[in-house]
């Protein structure tokens, strides 16, 4: 049980259906997962997310299974189970083998320690770091 | 000023010194940065985290410049200021281009975005992404 | 299961029943949720948080669906499941419309969104904001 | 220092100083601050947050008052500077006063601790909590 | 700055003032910190925080010393660097010693790398870990 | 369902077998929890993880109760609930009272709650907090 109801296909308003009707497009299939059935209480919101996320993983300098990858990772350290489990059955289909999942996994627990050893020491930046890249 | 004093090689244990010695070996050149000489006031903790860092990073079924991006985008999540600089700088070092920088960016904005709506609307997880991969 | 059994009325010391006894009269109900039952284990910590929350919820400068609103984008933004789904009740018992809701989870994701986005670029804060308010 | 350049007008691409002139017209004023100054090297991430933000920040079933303390509520808890320093200064703006600011903290403060104690003790939700709104 | 003035003594109301007085008294010295003075703009957050503070780190089941080594532990996971700071003096006030901080922060760089594979991987909870301790 | 597979005994690898005769060796028992069984797709992640946390949680500067009691702080404010149940009950295994557990708690509540409003005030650190400590 979400805390709004998950909309079923016959109850969108056309707004949210026309958006439905383009996740199913754009992913060529008829599934439609309930993270979208719950933003489809509010059609413009739905509608904004979905077309910031489909531009946002879209093939770019980064490719798309990169892209997964780094949404596993801030998704895991959030702790948050929708989008860990989501993403990383996207990453799957995108092409992400086992011991790439693996491998996110030891950098995401290792970023983790080392975030928390250097927010506990408080350890000032090196001022090579605060340089502009070099153009 | 971090909470422990910032060691200068003159400072170290002979422990310390033999981890920076591989910290500069590793690296090809005489800089350390200030994350180790803090945790060199205890030479086991200092040589677990590099031993560690230094395998995780390694190429492995992901290269080294996808790692460092999966480092960059959990430090920029847990707000990590020190991370943040030494892991866009390193990732800069293995080729990242200011072009993908902001593709990070632009995914890690989304996923926190995202997560905190799963997290909001508690909705539950699509029986889809809960059957294990297929082998 | 809670990490520490969830005390039924007949378990609880004077103390904690005297807790019990103010909630159910400031509620106007019998009803008692599981966080007080958990906390009741310890009854001078039930006694602080239930007394503080009490009146840090009471009406003031804001109204208290205001405050039930603020109380349900923190526990979002922590992933805290229990209180998500308590204070949007709270929410809900006090007005909260379900359009409202809609607009504090679009809020909610955006704020998380920007958030890391400002500390992904770690960028330095303007003068203008760092001035004391006009008084 | 970000960790890339804070551009000026004059390091504007065309499509980023769009951007820059419609926050300029929705602001009424000719002030840009540093986020989108850094959001500008990609003219499309700079568009996309740009218009996403104004359009959740309106006026609509909440008040924009009320969407700015739950910014700052949401920054507090990421603990992002940059965020609770500027849309603290954007509350102000709107009409908050002092006296709602420290009530704001207040709820953020018992928020937060009450989230940690809900999953310290994992105590599960009550059944009340988990019934669909009454329609 | 803070965003609200750091109030001095002069500036205080009596119900401020009166806390500040215990705070003294606690103390044993006319330091008080400036946490203390942003409260202050809030006599009833400032006298609530300070009593609740107070009455959680007395001797107890735990030793004082214990106690502030683990909000150490809280403050660095969360990235709170006045928090960091402030009890880091503390706890060596209360008779920390350097190896004891070191070992502090090798446990929350160790728990919060686990938590994230924790979190990562969704491992479900043994059998045995949710039975309740036996009586 | 972990989004790996949870390997039973039998579908280990000799690398990771020989783990597993270590954990059973140091916890003198043959259980062996959904954790590693998770970290074992890995031998290489699971040996690191497990001989680092062997390592951290031994005794030293502090004693083991002590460094559970840390690991169940940092992971309650993670909101892992893994880690709060497995850490709990190792923390009562080693001789935590229930009291105890209560008192933890209740520090990290308070702990999340200061963090949380020093981050809203963004307080600056008192000069006292910088020095170095007295050697």
């Amino acid at each position: 049980m979400s805390v709004v109801e998950i909309l079923r296909d016959e109850d969108l308003s056309p707004e949210a259906r026309a958006v439905f009707d383009d996740i199913r497009a754009a992913r060529g299939g008829d599934f439609v997962n309930n993270f979208w059935r719950v933003l489809a209480h509010d059609a413009v919101l739905l509608k904004r997310v979905w077309e910031t996320l489909k531009a946002t993983m879209a093939p770019g300098a980064l490719d798309p299974l990169t892209k997964e990858l780094l949404y596993v990772a801030v998704s895991a350290t959030n702790g948050c189970e929708y989008c860990v489990r989501s993403h990383t059955a996207a990453a799957r289909a995108k092409g992400m083998t086992e011991a790439q999942l693996m491998e996110v996994m030891a950098v995401v627990g290792m970023a983790n320690q080392t975030n928390s050893l250097a927010m506990a020491t408080q350890v000032p930046v090196d001022e090579v770091f605060l340089r502009p890249p070099k153009s």
